[in-house]
């Protein structure tokens, strides 16, 4: 993997860049949908490369319980497996063991916790976490981190602490576990929740480990919109110019914009689908939730200037309504794949935004990427 | 609507024909996807234009109910609140009444029955079923019938007599109701069950009101494949040549090109959208149940010949089988778009077979199409 910075913002933090992969290069910023079982909810290959998307990230933990990743590399790897021939990433499953699963056990050596297929104990360690995704074949694959939720961490100074020392040991083994350094880069991951001088001593520990790339991972784990963007704006300066930085699960526009002026260069988030799958549609001035009785007359599509196949083959938000109440699939279908497409012409803008510094010109254009509350960046 | 026979086959009562309406023209044989909520479920307009489908069927009994048909008028009508700009038929209502509905009264004035979505009462009646599709706006509408389901007509003699009788007071109380016969086509349709004097009788009486078109109704709704065979080869060589004939609700591969044989021109059905939902997905020499474990490393498409997404972009049945398995949306997307795609490349080798009396040729690229039984001619 290579990634070079193309232009540097004057005025903020943010850069352009190209990241290239062996299945192909894409520009930074840029926002990659989830696909955590090897599918975007709902979305087609082709409609997913219809909307500009560069990237898909998927996601070991859950393709490791199903179909399990020994299939997917028996099956021709992930690529070959869900039919997408441009880059991908996998999450090592760090967030999704800490955040989601019945845990059984943590201890320096790895998690044992339940199957959420068959309640079967399963063991995942930086050695097992490298080999399952090594199997999977992603172009990107990410470090296996003790990545304890914010309640947690909150509540539990020296949890905290003891996430930050695990997360560098547990690096070090997942580099030297990785048997595909030539063809998949390895991600590090920074820790430390929302305190800032572990943020800081997290980039030390972690940046000093030498890496294709470094991900900012412990946020939107729980803490508020503020904390988040106050951890975003003092790490990623921290961390080295020369690498792409990817800020894993966030966010709102206001809060990629965000991002991108402190230098992040990589998002993804369920946001676009999740929110389509549940009515609640993207527009550059704000969210409409479509089951909102004032749609019901309503024959305008969801955004005049978008080209998604909802707005361009001219479908009303009334008509989209039907859809949600009648329970058909055609409405999250057709919403998620609206609000991807938003979201990279977000991406889009953002890169102009950086490339002729015209970030007011951004804020017109989306009037939701503006501060509400200036005390809150 | 026009309706031309551009060939009659010779060797069977085939016949390749062109239908045209306001919003298009199209070859016939011809099947009709089943988008009853003004949407085919789970398939894009795009993807469903890209199967070949030249016409789409919706229900007014569903419609009426939900949003209903003065909302549907007040948004532009059906092609446009759907976004759908080619051919659309909508059916009365008859089936779903008589056979889905709680119904509380029938009599000849019409059905009152509980609607499915808040319990209330509603009336339909041979005016109102005109008003509603009136409103809806789609190029051919169904006349109103009396269509009891199969089991009620074996035990109950003279209800199938009365349904018979009614069905003809009604269409001429549709005929008198239709207020936009310029623009839309009213088909009559032909009952009697599977008794073939009734069935004699009907088309004498339907068909003896002069309309654009004729249906068969009152098939597959409980009878045997054996039953539908028998009476479709009966009724349709009664119904006028010069008309278009519509097999409503039919069926299988082999089913469409038995009634072709005997001269049908148009069909709808369910089949291939009900059963891509459920992991069933038809090919030229079967259908797969894909959560079969046989399946599991099975790296095959659904069908090589295929140009559907799924097929086109190398989708294996093992992917599809894990879709399914973790019920993921893109499964029933994908094989229900693969189905629709199956049918409609049937219909364009039905038609082809037609061409160029080459039947032996179909039933070698579309082995299901044979006869297993022929005692079942």
């Amino acid at each position: 993997m290579q990634f070079t910075v193309l232009h540097q913002s004057q005025s903020t933090g943010a850069r352009l860049g190209r990241v290239e992969t062996p299945h192909g290069s894409f520009e930074t910023p840029a926002f990659m949908p989830v696909g955590s079982r090897a599918t975007v909810k709902g979305v087609t290959v082709a409609q997913l490369r219809a909307t500009g998307a560069p990237m898909v990230l998927a996601n070991a933990y859950h393709l490791m319980l199903r179909p399990g990743h020994e299939l997917v590399a028996r099956l021709g790897g992930l690529h070959r497996f869900m039919g997408w021939d441009g880059p991908i990433l996998t999450d090592s499953g760090g967030y999704q063991v800490f955040s989601l699963a019945h845990i059984n056990k943590i201890d320096d050596d790895g998690v044992t916790f339940r199957s959420f297929i068959d309640g079967s104990s399963v063991h995942l360690s930086p050695e097992r976490a490298m080999a399952v995704q090594n199997e999977l074949g992603a172009d990107i694959i990410m470090a296996f981190d003790d990545c304890p939720p914010a309640a947690d961490a909150e509540d539990l100074g020296p949890r905290r602490l003891q996430a930050h020392e695990r997360t560098l040991r547990w690096l070090q083994r997942c580099r030297a576990a990785h048997r595909r350094a030539d063809e998949q880069a390895l991600f590090g991951i920074v820790q430390g929740g929302t305190d800032l001088a572990l943020r800081r001593a997290s980039v030390e520990g972690v940046c000093n480990v030498d890496l294709p790339g470094y991900a900012i991972g412990g946020v939107a784990v729980g803490e508020t919109a503020a904390d988040i963007r106050r951890v975003v704006a003092f790490t990623a300066p921290l961390m080295p110019a020369d690498k792409p930085r990817y800020l894993m699960g966030v966010g709102y526009e206001r809060d990629l914009v965000a991002a991108v002026r402190a230098g992040v260069d990589m998002f993804d988030c369920v946001l676009p689908t999740r929110n389509g799958r549940n009515a609640n549609a993207f527009t550059p001035s704000g969210r409409l939730q479509l089951r909102n009785a004032a749609f019901r007359e309503a024959t305008e599509v969801l955004d005049p200037t978008c080209d998604c196949p909802a707005c361009a083959g001219g479908l009303g938000r009334g008509y989209l309504r039907h859809l949600f109440l009648s329970r058909e699939m055609l409405g999250p279908i057709l919403v998620s794949v609206h609000n991807l497409t938003h979201y990279q012409r977000l991406m889009l803008d953002i890169r102009r935004a950086i490339r002729e510094d015209s970030w007011s010109l951004l804020a017109d254009d989306w009037p939701v990427t503006r501060e509400q509350d200036p005390s809150h960046v």
